[in-house]
């Protein structure tokens, strides 16, 4: 018999994305437990405790975070918290999972990044295409020299539907969208680091709510500091499903991936060839999530260094402010003005709305 | 929390689909433990037992059966002893999955169809494309009408490997591997039945052990009720991996499943396109493994029935004993003919070897 | 400027496929005229030829192969006329091209091959698919040992639409249709040829037509001598389109060819991904039948042999003629008693019908 | 017999393209003869004429103008004398089809339009891809409100080797590549035109050659009046062939276009799985380019306006011009400033070497 402990995983958060976190803590990972919930709504965290035979529920997540039996925590909750409970959970010793964007102004990315640092826990960041078996395979052939120097790179990231357009916090296409992307195509030219960023942000799908700040699609260039160019393209909102894929030509050749198709299955009738397309990020994903929490328990096991850490989020977010800022000034932005701009950041500028976000994107999704 | 208590779980056979059985049963599956392991080679249950932090390991079988704790077996031992195990195991009381083929004799099909009858267990056998998407899905499409009345049929499998030919049982490639896709063809053209097999097989990948019986490959033609035709075509050998495919024609439409691709990704270099096979079942059809599992728990659970029967193994053995009369007779054979026939099988012509079989095809591996 | 004269070739039958094929003379083909139209049809040759540009036009073959103007001459008229104008062609010393099949009996393919080595005039046959750059790069590289020794095959033919099963010769599956498959398989396994047959025929798509003899759907199992087994299949409706496919496992790799997609548009819509199938036989090989009757022109011009010989067209015929014996027989038949039967054929047993044949599979269709 | 005489087309520009356009005058249409060739480098014109059975060849583009038996001529020579030979061809009122581009300056774009407008001649430009049916198709779908609104486009060229840097003019890969996709761009979201560009371009297939101002990737983003966002990006050097697609995302449906695969063949090794690349323009786009030019005889005949017209030219000539000055500012730039511009282009700044250029991208390729 095995003679070790569980590892103790606690999720914060038990919006969509939490709850699929906390089925795979309670169910998908051998030595992996999950000891406790915790949502502020009223009831949240204990119904999704109960529905996983978890015995411990909190409304208040400074009592999980107190908890010595907690080894770890996930943080599952609305963008604009995430910085805070990063920090909070490494002072207070635990382990951090963190879902995308770790943070929204580089202040609070530094002090996440620092906190943990000098608690030395572990903290990851819920970049999932770093665990997915094609992007995976991508950047290790990259790295592995397949195709010599890559040149052209291609991200994008289209939502099968937008929702209510009304809760839909500003930026959120850069800072909960595009970072996926912003990362994918740091993860797809390893070694080389973004210099310049230009975009183009609109309100296609929903004009009407133009007035009111939203941005549904959005095209970023960026240019590496090897001379790589690349494309970073978001839609809120592709009628045929989830579409995630990535592109990079290279001196010696090209790689694709991503994968459109929910099954193998093709049909072939009066009108033509038919297939099925992925609707949910949780179907297309739903390997790469469960991987990339495997992939936590490890390192936390072991006291190693995650795939993804949070000197990956911090880049990412850098990114995400250069576009943010083309999108204002309607030029192009130097990475180095992000990085020179201690204030550089959505804080103060906008308030993120309460409440559950976009469904989309794995963002986290409900309330602390 | 739950109240339910963990349904247990047993394995027999320790082998390599034994031991990806268990790893479900252990960890995969919320509400089933992993109770017991049997297996009669020294040592090999317990191995399996402690790696899983299993608490029991047996080497007599009738000391797992015994057993009132256990409330159902996964059988995976080598395919000769399948049918009396699922008799025994169902005269105890317990319900059972069996891997394919659930019996090598119609009297065998029969009696072990009997037993879990009359013992009111489930009997469930281990024909798992039914449960991987595409193959389901084209199912469902067809029984739906979706391509009309089918015409022409197609399923194939191709193993990546012919390891040690001396030890392939003769007919294994009737009996263990296209048994799935006599399986899949009735699955692909639900309400008709085969009335007429013709079969020709060689050994043509180690044509040196032709003369002690090896037939590596196979093409067997499949006459159905209701006029459609179908082929059957197996190889123990695909150098570029693990291959599985159906198609169906059909009056309103066609259908074809199955995927060689390993991942989503693509290279393009300078000598063409090319991506990565699939190189094993377990790859293939993961997931399908563990959901013919999950679907056994709930049938147990439920006392209903599984989507795969002992009824539907006898029918794809009638199958396979036609395609084998038919190379001995190098004429077709009629369904009816192997039906009237009581000793229809391959018990007494020949014997299988001890010892563990071909690794291919999910078949069975371990000696109990 | 160009000092030779053109080529004059003369199209005999100006049905759908003879019309291509005299549009490819009078257009498409540098160093080539069209130099008559014969069609006995009132009117008929002289419409095409009128259309083309073609000066001459006749009701008689006679004239057209008694004018010594003609150098070569394409046969596109029914079937069963195939083999005496071949004949007759041959001992008026012209260059031979003619549609498949070339003869419906062995004796008369003996003497259409006889009649052109007589005369020492190229005789080529129109299986296209030799000339099909997928089907051809696949030939060269099994040729060449790319994939090993070939172990199983598949060929297949399914037109789009069966328009009216009155007016379908007795046993056209074999001899128009599957004839193409045949040619396929043993130039996809060149060096080896087949020795034995096995098939089944039956009326699916139009049953009400059975009684009178209507074989629409059919499937065919051939055993080479080197061992390989390969199917044939066909249908005469497949609502989707125009599917042309094959399939090789060898030894050492697996080549697969044909395309079922019109352009290489692919649309993504709420309903999952969509493309458009091939629907026409002159799309799918448009420039195939222009590749044939190329090298047709270089053969008559150097004296050389076509890709396609009398031989071939022979060889093709003897698996059209076992096949149909399996149907009327029920059981497997030995490729030397059709070569050993002078009168294996379907002269005598069955009449054509007059007038046009049905439109698929390129068939030639005009009466003469 | 046909009473009508054949259409007398002329070649100008002996080179790569040229060649191909004058076999498919000499050959390839019906109704359509190659009446002569001019082409300055000595014996140019008399073998490329000599090969092809055409009477008629000139070293003095004048003399060919000012031939009476000449209808129209095609004009395939370098890039820089576009222009200038539209002019004078117009005003020898001769109907016109110009290689891309159709100009290098909106001020000779001008001048060219008016010309063909005074002299009432037809006058088109070869964007090959508008003859493609994958993106004749797309548009078509679009322009019949398939897809909904255009959001998200994107078109690429990728030609498969550089092969002299030292030979390319600056400016290339806007003027004569990319080109190709700002037609396509504006062809498949019809109805809308771009307002502002953003380019980024630079020297990383051969970063030897960048002080020498080689241009050899380059990445463009455009912004429609619509509110669409595009981007069009070319790579001198795909080693894995020449690589041309499309994509649309739209409010209603999302189409792709493009393929790589040279045939359908699919190889399956103990590597996985390959297919061959297209490896030339001329075998992608074989049919597209005979087929222009049927529709530009089509025009002839008909005093028809051609599918690609003078004015497109000058609509794709004003992106590139935008592209190449937002390179040169390194901010984005808008449509309405290079219109408002009489000047913009490249003459005057930079002089394009004499003889031949790069063959890629059927660029013109023979001095004159």
């Amino acid at each position: 018999m095995t003679t070790h402990q569980p590892l103790a995983i606690a999720l914060v958060g038990a919006g969509r994305m939490g709850s699929f976190h906390a089925e795979t803590l309670a169910h998908r990972l051998p030595g992996v437990r999950l000891a406790a919930v915790a949502d502020p709504a009223p009831g949240a965290a204990r119904r999704l405790a109960d529905r996983l035979g978890c015995p411990t529920a909190h409304t208040e997540i400074g009592e999980l975070l107190a908890d010595p039996a907690v080894d770890a925590v996930v943080i599952a909750t609305p963008a604009r918290t995430h910085a805070g409970l990063v920090e909070a959970a490494a002072r207070a010793g635990k382990a951090v999972y963190c879902e995308k964007p770790m943070a929204v102004t580089l202040a609070e990315a530094d002090r996440a990044v620092a906190a943990a640092a000098e608690a030395g826990t572990v903290l990851q960041v819920g970049f999932n295409r770093r665990y997915d078996p094609g992007f995976r395979a991508a950047h290790e052939k990259i790295a592995a020299g397949a195709i010599g120097t890559p040149q052209l790179l291609r991200s994008l990231t289209r939502d099968p539907k937008l929702a209510d357009p009304a809760r839909i916090p500003p930026w959120t296409i850069f800072l909960e969208t595009l970072i996926h992307d912003f990362d994918t195509l740091r993860f797809l030219n390893p070694g080389a680091e973004p210099v310049e960023v230009f975009a183009w942000a609109d309100a296609l799908i929903r004009p009407d709510f133009k007035d009111r700040g939203l941005l549904d699609t959005a095209m970023v260039t960026i240019r590496f500091g090897d001379g790589a160019l690349a494309t970073a393209e978001a839609s809120f909102q592709a009628v045929y499903g989830y579409d995630v894929r990535g592109e990079v030509l290279g001196s010696a050749g090209m790689l694709t991936t991503g994968d459109l198709r929910r099954t193998h299955l093709t049909a072939y009738g009066p009108d033509g060839i038919a297939a099925e397309c992925v609707a949910y990020d949780q179907d297309l994903f739903h390997d790469a999530y469960i991987a990339e929490l495997a992939d936590f328990a490890d390192s936390v096991r072991t006291a190693g260094t995650p795939s993804v850490t949070g000197e990956d989020a911090r880049a990412a977010l850098v990114i995400a402010l250069a576009a943010i800022r083309s999108v204002e000034t309607g030029g192009p932005v130097r990475i180095s003005d992000i990085e020179g701009d201690a204030d550089a950041g959505i804080k103060g500028r906008t308030d993120l709305p309460d409440g559950e976000m976009m469904g989309m994107s794995n963002s986290s999704l409900s309330p602390i």
